[in-house]
């Protein structure tokens, strides 16, 4: 049986792109002020790591290890990591950020802390490493790259193979795969190499001048020259890395560094009945030129490389092939950067064999391009990432080049802290409720992502949420119950909370019969189902019949039903409400400016724009004030043109309507509002039975207090899945955490 | 202080017809066989009278007493009494009617069964009636008017009043009207008195000839000669009463018998603090021509007749007035049915007093209508209600026409059992929670009609319920999942239920580049959110490329994402599963009919419409089949004409779906479904976390079972908010009960 020449078997049809990734990339956290590895502690704020899914520490106490769940793309896999990354580095101390190169900055033994991990074995493992390597070879670190073959293509291939046992077929397919990672790793050495200089002190013996890559070669984190595991079939591989271990070698099959391992199972003979099921492939240097430490066109490079792997034959002699392309891939992991590759190197073989992937497949143009990356970097050492580092080393150092991208990606990772990187395109309630999750180390996958549907999970504990708090711990009828104008005011009104007065007409001449029930009142008429405020009057002063009349008319073009309901005049406020507590409240006030004395309305209205709180479309929690027509009209009837010089402390309004969508403030006023209104709204949302709830309350005088007797305010809305971030993020206030306080109520197992 | 001219003073535009109103009926339940008062106890079906609101006992066992909420309107009152009514004849024995008569079938004292009630006191108050007013009397019945005046229209009065007190203001308001009503109670008994002639041996005297309204008359059930209650006052009133208590004239102060009471408090005496809050009008007979007793057109003229009560001053010597007005009353009460009013009655006051209100408030010219027919029916005894059951007394007896008019109406009520009499125009589900709610003594009020949410409650314990089945049993997220396909088949597929395999594309090339994996496969192309089936292709067998990327451009024009799913071939059952249990079970069939050797195909589809359960618009359980252009290409693609004349026993489908609403067959066969279908649907439901969800399954051949490794069944869609009438009302098959099933879990407390 052969597991050679199968792809070229292949219709062209078949899905050889399927599979699926993970990465894990390591990372020193370095403190800004000793410039060398923080001492502080793994951050608090990452929960616990003895569950942590996404980010660990490897190690040492400051090398985190950022860990993506499987992903069905390499893209989809290198927006995971973006994700764990941003909320990685905004969960770090503000005077830390991340080491962005493989080889650390200079550092003492001593100042390397063994990871202070809650299993014992794992410290006391860790003990014996830095015993037998040294502490200061585990600082390096790099991206892990894990691959397995989709499940159709693989069937596919079985299809050809004429293989009996799938297990037997996946085996030799993974181990023919591992057999020419090592064969030609020195390609992805030379390539992606990103190791050149070790700061004095680190080896040994000093290197005399720069190199591709360390880590890549002898001198990096290698096992004793004593461990020799064989490629020859799985039951040597199997076989060689036990009797390593029984002889004390190894202290565990794990200790087995390589840069390629087979994994799916905790123990290597378990390969032999239950099957390998994906490839480690450990080699890559961190690229200091992308802030993930690896880029998405490394990525797919990968993949087609790994293509080619299988595109091509199994080595004759495995053994001796395989120490010949470790001989190969040391000498050019030790070349100078700007080198190029040997003669000896079977350069053409590979790409040779990736063309021809390309080929038989018809792979995307894309693909194309990658290869024509490879050969353009094979012809010109400088395009390869240790030749685009080499000219950054300054006095045999890294150091301040590794510090200023550190530093940059840190401040990349601060701009616009209600995003979270990766997943911008979700609501920001979504993203800040995820980054939660992320940094405390609660499961996630997003089942729907235009729909703001996750799944989270700790253990056996799953919740689903959509669009940031609807939840399990909302009955379902209740948000059915807020989304109707009038049934929440009757189930209001007969809890005698209070609501505005009023009735519900689908008849006109009936609402017209109305009219001397409300002919001395203040009144607003509206369509029951109000659409962003269409079809709404608004009489502040009593209406005459006829302009009543119109009204209805107006009402009722919008809608079978409408309104007829008392004005309350006040100021309107957002209390938002979260298992029967008021966590916030919010003041929101129309998009205005004020005058500095010097600049024009136009100029206030730039510089409040530079707000980075400020965006559009809903991408941020404050919008860009805009100057249309409704805006510039609002100014004409104050008598202004937009470019009239405002008096200091002048405020100035744009807009009549205070929504924060057209340019409003957000006044997070929590802390000022008094108790007694907190509580009242607390109690109607308890009332309502309600979780999450958002409370509109119209409040004439909040000097005064609010009981349930003599409340001093009106409710006029409730609503169910209300705005977070608004009150987190605001333009005035310190702003109230809310996507944390919902985790903590839907995992309180972990978070409280 | 005056409470007389009070409305005369009021603006026109004062809202006089502000009311709310109770109706309460009397009914005998009358056997069939016996052609007497039925000896059956009060239907089980009925829930307990101990806290039952809707349907109570009165005095004996077979009399139903039917008690309206309080409403807004005379309508909605009427519309309550229309499902009360409705409920109680379907609950009673298919054997049994309500005798639509004031006066009792002829009856032998010993048939009447005292109400065997709870209540120890209640039981002994009945007897201790029994025994001094006779069983005979108390089986009159009547019908109870209720109204309490606008609380706006009462402020208006008050306003002009000059009282200080509203609570004394509202007390001689009530008892003016009291005072007027029994001046001008012969009225009432001149229109609408319907007791003419009593069975015999029914009085201690026969009477010689028909009368008006024996029931009106002091033949009636009055309390004896001694018991006389001042008018003069409310302390009078109150004391007076009091006084007959105590000397035992009467047992309590509810045996005080008048065709008006003051109501409000459980003693009199508290109103003298806490105030009247409405009257008691007890005079009404039942109107026999209409099946609840009383009209609409009776309602409203009983209201106007109130409101010129108040427009009429006070009597002047309270007493006198009120013994002559009694007098008057008893004369015409006893007169012919076809007798004119005697001149002596003062027919011009309150004619002038019910024109002048119409007048000063500009009333709705309907009320002008009732007016005119009041005028005529003075005119024309003939058209009086009395002079209309005159023809049908034969014999000296009314029983024939009672048996008659009590039979039609319990037929009535039994056409289109599916829908709730008064609310045919809510849901079906909805119509059929109702009912159940009613029968099992559940309150209810409509919260909002067209979104079909109810709120239902007993005691303190209060459920909404919007659309049938949406609940507080289902948690908030679960439902949304199921709206969302994706999410749906991703969280059965975690937990390893059969859901057809596929996946999701907003990408077009993307979605072309997957078609390697679905070459060789049946497979069905959709929008993501399906509407109606709009944009959905299916392929039978594998498409072709261009086919495929037709599909897609169909499916992209739909929605911005689309699904490409594995076609499942097999018949397709829904199963309703509630609270983890499969409750039922449902094939639909296409439009269909069987052919019997004589008739066209078109006369078939006329038979088949035929169907009480067939109708229009969803406002039956099925849809009666049509004959449109999609019905006659489907006919001749098979080759017929729908004036063909098909064999006995051919069948021909009309339709190629199945949904009920294009007139397809539902078929129930919960009972022949294999247990270990209902069992997997039940686990995929209580795997999703759903409480009432209709799973559709299919099913390629049932003959085998179904298992969780082997499920020989497909899950194509979970659906929230299931349908349930369709489960009960079927084409074919027993139909099975939900809506009950759902009130019993909402309600275990009582319907455990």
């Amino acid at each position: 049986m052969t597991i050679n020449q199968l792809l070229q078997q292949l219709e062209p049809t078949s899905p050889i792109l399927q599979a699926s990734f993970g990465l894990e990339r390591e990372s020193l956290r370095i403190s800004k002020q000793s410039q060398t590895v923080a001492q502080t502690p793994h951050p608090v704020s990452l929960g616990a790591r003895s569950y942590h899914p996404y980010i660990q520490t490897d190690y040492s106490e400051p090398q985190l290890e950022l860990i993506t769940p499987v992903a069905q793309s390499s893209k989809e896999a290198l927006r995971f990591l973006t994700a764990i990354t941003d909320v990685a580095q905004r969960s770090m101390d503000r005077e830390e950020y991340l080491w962005p190169l493989s080889m650390p900055p200079k550092l003492e033994e001593e100042d390397i802390r063994i990871a202070d991990l809650d299993d014992p074995f794992e410290v006391s493992y860790r003990h014996y490493l830095a015993e037998k390597y040294g502490k200061k070879l585990q600082s390096m670190s790099g991206v892990h790259y894990n691959i397995e073959l989709g499940k159709d293509f693989i069937a596919d291939l079985f299809r050809v193979s004429g293989y009996a046992s799938e297990v037997h077929f996946k085996n030799d397919l993974y181990l023919k795969l591992a057999q020419n990672f090592i064969r030609y790793h020195w390609l992805l050495t030379y390539l992606y190499g990103a190791a050149p200089i070790a700061q004095q002190g680190f080896l040994k013996e000093d290197l005399t001048d720069c190199v591709r890559s360390i880590r890549n070669s002898d001198l990096g984190y290698v096992n004793d020259s004593d461990v020799q595991v064989s490629y020859e079939s799985l039951e040597a591989y199997v076989q060689s890395i036990e009797d390593c271990v029984n002889d004390g070698r190894l202290i565990a099959e794990k200790e087995f560094y390589s840069p390629v391992r087979l994994r799916g199972s905790k123990h290597n003979r378990d390969y032999l009945t239950q099957g390998v099921t994906y490839l480690e492939c450990r080699s890559f240097d961190l690229d200091p030129f992308h802030h993930l430490g690896i880029s998405q066109e490394t990525l797919d490079t990968i993949h087609l490389f790994i293509l080619a792997l299988l595109w091509l034959d199994s080595p004759q002699q495995v053994t001796k092939e395989l120490e010949t392309a470790k001989d190969l891939n040391h000498q050019i992991a030790l070349s100078h950067p700007l080198e190029a590759l040997p003669d000896k190197a079977p350069l053409k073989d590979i790409l040779t064999a990736m063309a021809a992937v390309i080929q038989h497949f018809s792979l995307p143009h894309y693909y194309q391009d990658l290869l024509q990356q490879i050969e353009q970097q094979v012809a010109d050492p400088r395009l390869t990432v240790a030749g685009r580092l080499y000219p950054h080393i300054q006095n045999h150092s890294l150091e301040d080049f590794g510090r200023l991208k550190g530093q940059q990606n840190q401040d990349q990772a601060w701009t616009a802290p209600y995003a979270l990187k990766g997943y911008e395109s979700m609501e920001l309630s979504t993203q800040m409720l995820l980054f939660d999750a992320i940094q405390k180390g609660i499961h996630f996958d997003i089942l729907d992502e235009s729909d703001q549907f996750l799944k989270l999970w700790h253990q056996d504990h799953i919740e689903y949420v959509k669009n940031g708090n609807m939840t399990a711990k909302d009955n379902y009828v209740i948000p059915l119950a807020m989304a109707n104008k009038v049934v929440t005011k009757k189930i209001l009104a007969e809890q005698h909370f209070p609501v505005p007065a009023g009735a519900e007409f689908s008849d006109k001449q009936e609402a017209l019969a109305y009219y001397p029930l409300i002919k001395n009142k203040a009144i607003v008429v509206k369509p029951k189902s109000t659409n962003f405020g269409l079809g709404i009057s608004i009489f502040e002063e009593a209406a005459s019949l006829p302009a009543y009349e119109k009204a209805l008319d107006i009402a009722f073009a919008e809608d079978t039903s409408l309104l007829v309901e008392d004005y309350i005049a006040g100021t309107e406020y957002r209390f938002f409400v979260l298992d029967g507590k008021c966590e916030a409240v919010l003041l929101r006030v129309a998009a205005n400016v004020v005058g500095d004395g010097r600049s024009s309305i136009r100029q206030l209205v730039e510089q409040k724009n530079q707000n980075p709180l400020r965006g559009q479309d809903h991408r941020s929690p404050l919008e860009k004030i805009q100057l249309g027509a409704i805006e510039l009209l609002m100014l004409e009837q104050q008598g202004y043109t937009p470019d009239d010089r405002l008096a200091e402390g002048v405020q100035v309004d744009l807009r009549r309507n205070s929504n924060i969508s057209t340019g409003g403030d957000s006044i997070d006023i929590t802390n000022d509002m008094d108790t007694s209104y907190k509580e009242l709204a607390a109690d109607m949302v308890k009332a309502m039975g309600a979780w999450a709830c958002g409370v509109d309350l119209i409040i004439p005088d909040r000097s005064k207090k609010a009981s349930r007797t003599e409340p001093n305010c009106t409710c006029i809305e409730l609503n169910f899945n209300p705005s977070m971030y608004m009150h987190t993020y605001c333009h005035e206030g310190p702003g109230q955490i809310i996507t944390g306080k919902i985790l903590a109520k839907l995992f309180p197992e972990i978070l409280s």
